[in-house]
């Protein structure tokens, strides 16, 4: 008999058991309080606005969209996208230049499926998105974190990494706004800077923008992709892939989203990937989708919405913060998206401050699980918009709490394992 | 600057432009009589079933349905998928062993993922559905073809193959019930033989179902995974996976399928593979498809009533290729599914027979895309699902027609290159 592990593939060696997927379980549980998962407000969802759309749709095109459908996307939903995008971010962008996903999970997936070559080298802010680490995983990756700060990806750290001799990197992995888990934003004077620091050397950007609508002050600045020198015809490099997604504008259970693909090698190659994972995206939620946003009156309203609701659950969780942590915490102060960023103080450790907190009833994410190498033991992700403001207080008072028992403690703990 | 061909994978490298996409596509024009794609009669489509569901759904659990949800699915859904296969084929599965999907296409992604590493020999039966054979290439398998006859996959022809030396195929992928291309049903006398073979030579079977609730005449046969002997708890081998789809039950357009895994291991990175693809399948999708089949009363009535349309349409198909189909022309009696294999003359090619059906305004599939390895020229794939017994009967006149016109022009085509 074999060893059971020459029954799968090697790839699926490096496949850890992830910590999102067991807080998305924990959060079933109505009487925790979370600021865990990246989830939005469920009392927010357009649940009416959803259910008037389908009947609308169903009544216009019931028969298509239940029927097998094209691999790229709907064309409609492709073209208000070109829009969308055009308005939002600067990006001009034709409707076959896009390609609609099952969420932009997907989108990642298949972009490290066309492109990545087990071994190969790609780039990541450091910490980033858990769930894309794992999709590079997946992949067998070699990940290198890339210096950030405040300001989000340092353009200097980037070129000292490309200007050492050694394999290239295939591409650079980033997210400019509001940055999961950290909330930084990339300041707009970085963004051109970055993007001719990638295209000197032949790295493509693959930019992830799920947040960037969810601005709650400040100016948008534009996407790295519209920055980009590298322009369609350019076909020796990789250009700049921005990713977009109705997850965080509407509801993440439509599981639609979007990426821009201007190279056409490269569009040509995700398309046939997407066809073989999965045909196509279900076109009934593409048309719900479609449906929605093409009311931009509607939509306008919505995200207004969105944007007042959540701002106020910033500024709960920042009031919170600073009421009950201890001295010494430290947490950012993002102008938008869905999380805070902390550090305790270096004598606690996030993992042991977890397990209290779930005892006590309330859960986040310790920061280690997205630091890509040497993780510093006392940072967490605290995600806003998922909780009342009622009970953003009431978790972070308990948080305190546990904090302040783990400081008497403190000779049990082991702040540096 | 490097060629192009490094800034991608090697995997995509095989990539083929499929047949499938562009018949989807050119079925898009509504003049076409269309024989070519594997498409439901959108008029059989339940809308109004649908539109009501939603609104009930929505009404009961719209947050719930708009919000992130878990990666294995919705545990109501997979309760009853455990049921339905416990009652249909045969299949004792706890609603643990069930893992749902985008599409049954996206669980033959996972699974080639979670047990192919590239140069991995696999099995099918040849001919075989070619959007697996598309997957399977992606993951750079070496396919190979084992012969089938009107009753299926030949045992014999199995084991002597399993019985030579050399590397043990990861698994035999097979399509049990009115197969993809061919319309034929593995007899049931065959199953449990093939399911033994499998098992004595440590190959796990990959078993494909879409199409087995669409019988339209002779009794259920169960599925191979129901007579295999491998336990849950014999994890040296990988035991039968079987798939399952609401594509053909209720409409492809949800992108609602299921794989029913009872190998502990298997499962749990299946699970992981599913997390990093696409975080789960649509929470809404999902509700919609359970909303509408725990209604068995309504289920057992729309599923007979596409079982009546489907055969009559069989039965025009039947008839209408005795009628004006050249002498020599040879096609399977499926008793079920949506496909007609046909061989026609030898001296008639099937792809030029395309081109002029597609200028006379009638499509079809022709049969070397299904083949691993050496493809006969004169084969061809008939849906009869999609079309109106009229327009089924328009069509094949009108392919009747250009086989003579073929016929007479024979020196100008080349059947054999």
């Amino acid at each position: 008999m074999p060893p059971v592990n020459t029954l799968f593939a090697s790839r699926t060696e490096a496949l850890r058991p992830s910590a999102i997927r067991e807080i998305l379980k924990a959060t079933g549980r109505p009487d925790m309080i979370s600021f865990a998962g990246g989830l939005p407000a469920p009392e927010l969802f357009p649940v009416d606005a959803v259910s008037a759309a389908v009947e609308r749709m169903l009544g216009e095109q019931g028969q298509a969209a239940l029927q097998y459908d094209v691999s790229e996307g709907h064309l409609p939903l492709r073209e208000w996208v070109a829009d969308h995008v055009r308005e939002t971010v600067g990006l001009a962008a034709d409707p076959d230049d896009i390609l609609i996903t099952h969420g932009s999970q997907q989108a990642l997936d298949l972009i490290a499926k066309a492109l990545l070559n087990p071994g190969d080298t790609i780039l990541v802010e450091n910490p980033s998105y858990l769930g894309a680490l794992q999709v590079f995983r997946a992949y067998e990756a070699n990940i290198e974190g890339v210096e950030m700060d405040a300001a989000g990806l340092v353009p200097a750290a980037l070129g000292d990494r490309l200007g050492r001799p050694g394999p290239r990197p295939k591409f650079l992995y980033l997210i400019p706004n509001f940055q999961n888990p950290t909330g930084a934003t990339l300041a707009p004077g970085r963004r051109a800077e970055i993007a001719r620091i990638a295209a000197a050397h032949g790295v493509a950007v693959i930019e992830d923008d799920p947040y960037g609508q969810l601005r709650y002050a400040g100016p948008f600045p534009p996407c790295l992709a519209a920055s980009a020198d590298a322009g369609p015809h350019d076909t020796s490099t990789i250009s700049p892939v921005y990713l977009g997604t109705a997850s965080k504008l509407l509801a993440p259970g439509l599981r639609v989203a979007w990426a821009i693909v201007r190279h056409p090698e490269l569009r040509r190659r995700l398309i046939a990937l997407k066809q073989a994972a999965d045909l196509h995206t279900s076109g009934f939620t593409q048309r719900v989708v479609h449906a929605l946003v093409r009311d931009r009156h509607w939509l306008g309203a919505h995200v207004a919405r969105l944007r007042a609701a959540y701002a106020s659950r910033l500024a709960a969780m920042d009031a919170a913060l600073a009421a009950h942590l201890p001295p010494g915490t430290e947490w950012t102060k993002p102008q938008g998206g869905m999380f805070v960023w902390a550090h305790l103080p270096p004598s606690l450790s996030a993992r042991d401050l977890l397990q209290r907190c779930a005892e006590a009833g309330v859960l986040f994410v310790p920061g280690d699980s997205f630091w890509v190498g040497a993780a510093p033991h006392n940072t967490l992700r605290l995600n806003f918009s998922h909780a009342s403001e009622e009970r953003i207080a009431t978790g972070l008072a308990l948080v305190g709490r546990c904090c302040h028992s783990l400081v008497k403690t403190a000779g049990v703990s082991r702040p540096d394992r």
